[in-house]
């Protein structure tokens, strides 16, 4: 820009009404940019994933690693200088995966890589031994006559589709979440399918399924996606495909986790709050670096950020570790049931969730009272430096669905998670696939969100209450 | 090239001795054209790896999947139409792996990913438990004082760098091949080494290993990269490290499996032959797609390619697919010395082995006798047009290595390897890993040299007897 023109561009930006509709000034916005940078030179995101991968690592919601991690997190909040830090229960059944084997007997014997799926029964006394019947996706097995897979184990081989947002995710994941049910409605005994991720390496990945009453229970699998290929390539010959399933497993009665909660405490209305945080569970293959150490490591570096500065915001900065996800979002329901159970949900001003690995943000989204959108832009100005556009649309994180369920606002800092998938449930979700300056990038982004939606006093609004999930 | 110039440089080119010194023409040089463009334009290669990957699978030296592999090779080179199609018997010790199994027991427990290197010895009725002390590499390891690592479990994290040509692969994989002999000898009982490989997914790499007289025989296993840097981020924090480590494997007594042999029989010097080939048997982890499935299709459907032609080359192409390479070149050991047993070493015009992968090929490189390098040169300029470079240098791969020790010339066609060594010995080694328009390029790489060096009757000379590996 001509020198002449950039002084014009300055004065016209000094005498605007710059920050109308925002209840923020200047100092705020300052502070936000100081938050920023300092979050950029180095943050102690990576610190902390590192800590929970190697000090606890697989996590799975009710074993002894759960409740070791809930101690982590509570000791690691309080070193890292969280003004109130506490727990609240969250209880749910107990799932356990003891072992999972399975081969090809015949025609073509070799060795399979699978794992059992989540909440899946095991194959019980003697490993189940049947000829496959496979279909490309779930429609297909659907449409299969009844009884035609009576003794079968049916396989579903639906491949996920790459997308930077995910969004090939929820089409794919039918397959895994009711496949055993569709496929015990036609007779079969077992189903395996094709892991819902989008690398070919040979990693199986897990994730929940469910059953439903009525319905009988049959051992549900995913192959990885270079077996899920074998299989194919052999049901092609023409010959009947045998194998052999062998997976223990166990449902226990329920157990009682907690959320881990750690605050900084608003200098004006500390009795309204913006929430971040992440899951503290994870599956049990990987250490749960990129789902969700991310996200843990990502919202406990931006909240100690702002616990640091000399003058804490006007609202209060909670920040959530949130219990068992993963098999059913019991932390984010317990956690708004409590909140409504004693009418704390109208002081929830705005929650966000970092649960889309450990890729950079690029885009800031909200679902907030129109009155309040001016804020949501200005935060979006001192986000845009780190290459986050401000949108309209997006969904809050998956903890947060339930307390937005009851009418609370939300904001969305999405990911680039084009290899999210790639990791996500799979014994390769390790600390090794995150980038230490892409966490920076995302602890600047959630300091500066919570900070500045923290020291606005504009309301942002209840929802429409929808349906819980 | 303006159309002048162009006809005063073909004009040239036809008054040109073009093939001087090559005992080439014109003829032979279109003939080796058109292979290169038959292969180009879709080769057997892909479905010859599909066939064995599917259908016979791991097949490790000395398994079940070992005899059934070499009846597959036997039954695909006749039905690819080789002239002549044999056995030759190949004896060597067995080795087999059961299980294997290890976790941290503090100060973190948790499980890691680990596989028994080839060779190894179990870890007998119970399994090892013992605290870490780690290397940073074998060197460090040597440099401790004796009886230092008395009861202890020895690691070593050095790391393999990734190159092109894989020449980050000898300076690593001494920890792999003498570790457990220089860690027993400093009184540990069990070795631990970081996978000599270049990716950081959660694969465990396998691969040989050896004890000597007099030392103790101690288990050995590598870590995948993501464990080998979990076991550093915990010993960092400074506490005692202590492992669980179970290994079950066994030594049995010698198996005879074969070398399986196809010919394209010469049409007037049959005794005098060019061979190519790959490796028949894999490790048992992976369904040995690129290690060495790829060089199993590319030089079958070279050969079979070259057994196509209305006139068959001058002598005899042929091609091998050799026993056990995995676990100490008896395969190219075994034909060598058959060779050497029969007088005829000096038959062997050239030998070529495709064993890196199936990574496209960038150069030719050959040790022939210097009066003999005209036809390599003139080989070259066939390859050109498929991005290949002829270079001085080089070396002939594995299973040539030994009756190239006895005198035989031989030729190398070298791979991007960039990445051979993220899927070599793990359980990643799968079809999916490969492309199949790149075996094609080396499928016409691969038919043209054998063709031409078939149909020149330039001597490829003798080279001088190496002291054998």
């Amino acid at each position: 820009m001509h020198p002449a023109r950039t002084l014009l561009a300055l004065s016209l930006l000094a005498t605007a009404p710059a920050f109308a509709g925002t209840g923020l000034d200047a100092g705020d916005i300052a502070a936000a940019e100081g938050l920023r940078e300092r979050a950029m030179r180095g943050s102690e995101a990576w610190n902390v994933v590192e800590s929970l991968t190697t000090e606890v690592g697989p996590r799975m919601a009710g074993t002894p690693a759960d409740a070791k991690a809930v101690q982590w997190a509570k000791a690691r909040m309080q070193a890292m200088g969280f003004d109130k830090v506490y727990l609240e229960p969250v209880s749910f059944p107990v799932w356990l995966r003891h072992h999972e084997r399975a081969e090809v007997l015949a025609p073509y014997p070799q060795p399979l890589v699978v794992t059992a799926l989540g909440g899946s029964v095991g194959t019980g006394d003697a490993p189940i031994e049947a000829e496959v019947v496979a279909f490309a996706n779930l429609d297909a097995l659907k449409a299969a006559p009844e009884g035609s897979l009576e003794g079968k184990i049916a396989v579903i081989t639906n491949r996920m589709v790459r997308f930077k947002d995910g969004r090939g995710y929820s089409p794919a994941v039918g397959a895994r979440s009711n496949g055993a049910v569709e496929a015990a409605r036609k007779g079969a005994i077992a189903i395996l399918i094709r892991s819902i991720g989008t690398s070919s390496d040979r990693f199986a990945h897990t994730g929940a399924m469910r059953y439903v009453a009525d319905v009988p229970r049959i051992p549900a699998a995913a192959l990885s996606n270079p077996d899920a290929d074998l299989i194919e390539h052999m049901v092609a010959r023409g010959k009947p495909v045998r194998l052999r399933l062998d997976i223990g497993a166990e449902m226990r009665a329920s157990y009682t986790s907690h959320n881990v909660i750690g605050e900084i405490r608003g200098r004006e209305l500390p009795g309204e709050v913006v929430t971040i945080g992440g899951h503290l569970d994870s599956w049990d293959l990987g250490t749960g670096a990129i789902d969700d150490g991310a996200g843990i490591g990502i919202t406990f570096a931006a909240g100690a950020l702002i616990g640091q500065l000399e003058r804490a915001p006007r609202r209060t900065v909670r920040v959530i570790a949130y219990a068992n996800e993963e098999q059913g979002l019991y932390g984010g329901k317990a956690y708004a049931e409590a909140r409504a159970a004693a009418g704390e949900i109208d002081d929830h001003q705005l929650g966000a969730e970092s649960d889309f690995g450990a890729g950079r943000i690029y885009a800031l989204r909200a679902g907030v009272d129109p009155a309040a959108w001016p804020v949501i832009e200005q935060i979006g100005q001192v986000l845009a430096p780190l290459g986050i556009t401000t949108e309209r649309g997006g969904s809050p994180g998956p903890d947060v669905g339930p307390i937005v369920a009851k009418g609370a606002p939300w904001a969305q800092l999405a990911q680039d998670g084009i290899d999210y998938f790639d990791y996500h449930h799979t014994a390769n979700d390790t600390l090794d696939k995150i980038d230490p300056r892409a966490l920076d990038q995302q602890v600047a982004a959630y300091a500066v969100l919570a900070y500045l939606a923290a020291e606005s006093e504009v309301d942002f609004g209840s929802l429409p209450v929808k349906k819980e999930n």
